[in-house]
């Protein structure tokens, strides 16, 4: 009962439904004392049923696919291309140009007639006359007969009668006349017009994200400009009369706003264009004009602060008055309380988070960013997840998902380990600083062994 | 002889220096003239040894060691904490403030004194007197003594004398007095002034990448500003005659400025903060000028063109007058042509790849992805690679190193398989777009079988 296990003895995967959580409300009987060991395991307690209504507790599942399939893809936009580079191609783009345009050497040498080298050997060499030379850039077509041969540089236009180019390696690289030691088969060394993009053809398709090759070949083609999924503008706001700006120092009580930064970076980090809009404000008809003014701009708001299910703060309330807004306690662990609703004249998608930063940071890794995602148009939405051996035993919450922050690192066997931040005890800033994944432990899980397996969700952040 | 190969009766990981190329000048005798195969699967000439001086040829490695150990690292700029996102932290950000600021509930609950409610049992329950409330915000401390409790919410200023918060859902949720059904240890559900950083504690710490966690811990100590390795200035500038903008419909024989476009892009995706300077001009005062104005900006200048090893064309000249620029037969393909050089008053690294545009950005990722890691103050300034499994066979020149744009797929039995794009064909720009990775043949080989092992360099482009 201590949450304390090596895992010897166990299966990988061992999992075991009596450790720590005992019911939702103290038995009759002596109710399990949390030992210091599970308290600063993140053993929480879970809220008596009957003080939540069971129409506002919901799953992770459940308030995700609310957001995600209430979310809109906001119209395709025309960018100049170098701005479309991470969007998706919104457009089928149709080359009106052959790529190459014209046959052209593939590499420097001698544009000739096959056939008048196909018997060159090195002890029986094929004397040409050059006639000319055509580099890079030259746009007057030349052309050749029987018996003659034009010096080429890779790129340079192929003048009309020859169809092969003979390397330059393979002559004695003349200038008047050439002698050539072999000759390679018809069309070799020749880049045909249209080889690659014929008129017509697709360039980019529809849903293609743009990265440079895309940027290259838009450009090819002739496109300054591309239709791609914009990036959704988001504006991040956070609630709390604790809260001051970053700027001003905390008197007692007071806590600095640093979730409009940390979600507006990771907003920025998911593909959106975030908005830092700061600490709402707390009189009511400014706090109105707020909210209204951010529907109007935005094609999702995000607003943390610490909001009750049913509960009524003065935030809630005016959200209330702006649209349907519902209030869950969602069952995971941090921040279990979570809000989502479309309100305003065009139904702007509001997701509220916790205002915990630590929760909030996970909150939007569980349900804003797939929601930028798929306002982006990507078909990934979800992090990858990896299955890692977890290096101390873990705690959880009976019926809650817990999301832990972690370090993972690649086992030198093979396959990943992960450890907790901060000893598995809640992960407080400094040490959230410090992981790289979240570990998830799902609903039915209340303690992972030493040496058992957990899914574990890398956050790629650059490095 | 034909560079196909089954695999069949051959061990993963065959090579077989036999295959394709013959020495650079052909023999006395009958020479390995190309089959269609092997000429459309990329065997490429070797220049004669003696057309190139010894001096300029030189391996991928030597070349990327001397830009390597050339660029300087810019100094470090104060940053908005927003702007230092995806950057690397060049101080050592001391907190002078405790976080948590004070001692604070860790949830919902009564704070007591745990020594009043140790011995709580259901079927013994300690009754306390509630005479207050402290939400989160609040700033005026309270206390409380023997046989009092104080109603508290999560992230609420604990009342002095209290050491514990008892979870709401261990009592009785009692308003006047409340009964304590059990009591936690003493410490239990706080949060310690200063447990997750305490004043003089490091906070970030020099060369951590900034995500929206450190952004969210530099806010809390606040910080509105820090100090980061910038993004280096990257001037993008194109060299050739046949070159036209975008904008510009081709005449025949010229090309439209693609390589100005896509490098930027992959700069940019580097990290860099890239200005693309499109077509130098080819009247020389204005060439010079152009290419002094970007020396004075930019803290690297990168210029795709077709140069040659100890050749003279205008761009090269006057490259040479700004400084020591190098020129050389680098043993890769495609685009063996690298320059590396550092001109003008301060010494500015340039770099000069091939105008090719897939030979650009083979050469992009070869060369300048590194540099430009560098120079971020990166640690891992390669790609990851993996081992694949070729879906085809490969042919490859002797001696040279070649990158080959493929697709690679997870293999639904574990591992990796690997196909090049285009049929291993010179990869064209519609063909490289559909890329998602390098494949590297070394040096010493010139055939991978089909089934054998090759390594794979992923091209991550988000999607």
């Amino acid at each position: 009962m201590t949450g304390k296990d090596d895992g010897t003895g166990r299966t990988p995967g061992f999992r075991d439904t009596q450790l720590v959580d005992g019911p939702a409300r103290p038995p009759g009987e002596i109710p399990p004392v949390p030992t210091p060991r599970s308290v600063t395991e993140g053993a929480v307690p879970l809220p008596p049923a009957e003080s939540v209504p069971l129409s506002v507790i919901c799953t992770v599942e459940r308030h995700l696919d609310e957001i995600l399939s209430s979310v809109p893809q906001p119209d395709p936009i025309e960018l100049a291309v170098l701005d479309a580079q991470g969007l998706l191609c919104a457009e089928e783009v149709i080359s009106q140009r052959a790529l190459p345009a014209f046959d052209q050497a593939a590499l420097d040498g001698y544009a000739v007639r096959a056939e008048d080298v196909a018997g060159a050997r090195p002890n029986a060499p094929v004397s040409l006359a050059v006639v000319g030379e055509s580099v890079a850039g030259a746009g007057v077509p030349s052309s050749i007969g029987p018996g003659l041969a034009f010096r080429v540089s890779a790129g340079a236009m192929l003048p009309t009668g020859a169809d092969v180019v003979v390397p330059g390696v393979w002559t004695d690289q003349g200038t008047v006349r050439v002698e050539v030691l072999a000759g390679p088969p018809t069309g070799g060394y020749v880049r045909r017009t249209g080889d690659d993009v014929a008129p017509g053809d697709p360039a980019v398709q529809v849903g293609t994200p743009i990265g440079p090759a895309q940027i290259s070949l838009l450009a090819a083609v002739g496109r300054e400009r591309v239709s791609v999924r914009p990036r959704p503008r988001i504006a991040v706001l956070c609630a709390g009369t604790e809260l001051v700006d970053v700027g001003t120092a905390p008197a007692p009580g007071q806590v600095v706003d640093v979730n409009s930064y940390a979600l507006a970076a990771a907003a920025r980090d998911a593909g959106a264009e975030a908005y830092r809009s700061g600490i709402l404000p707390t009189e009511r008809r400014r706090l109105t004009e707020v909210l209204e003014s951010q529907l109007l701009r935005s094609d999702l708001v995000l607003i943390a602060g610490t909001f009750a299910p049913g509960g009524f703060d003065m935030v809630q309330e005016v959200l209330a008055e702006l649209g349907q807004m519902n209030f869950r306690q969602v069952t995971m662990h941090p921040g279990p309380v979570q809000g989502f609703g479309r309100l305003g004249r065009d139904q702007v998608p509001v997701i509220c988070i916790p205002g915990e930063p630590v929760a909030a940071l996970v909150a939007f890794e569980v349900f804003v960013r797939p929601a930028i995602r798929l306002m982006l148009g990507k078909r990934q939405l979800f992090r990858r997840t990896v299955q890692a051996v977890a290096g101390q035993p873990l705690v959880s919450p009976l019926g809650y998902r817990q999301y832990l922050h972690g370090t993972v690192m690649r086992h030198p066997d093979g396959g990943y380990v992960v450890e907790p931040v901060g000893n598995g005890t809640e992960a407080l800033l400094a040490r959230m600083a410090r992981a790289n994944c979240l570990i998830v432990v799902d609903e039915d899980v209340t303690g992972v062994a030493a040496g058992a397996l957990v899914t574990v969700m890398p956050l790629l952040l650059g490095g």
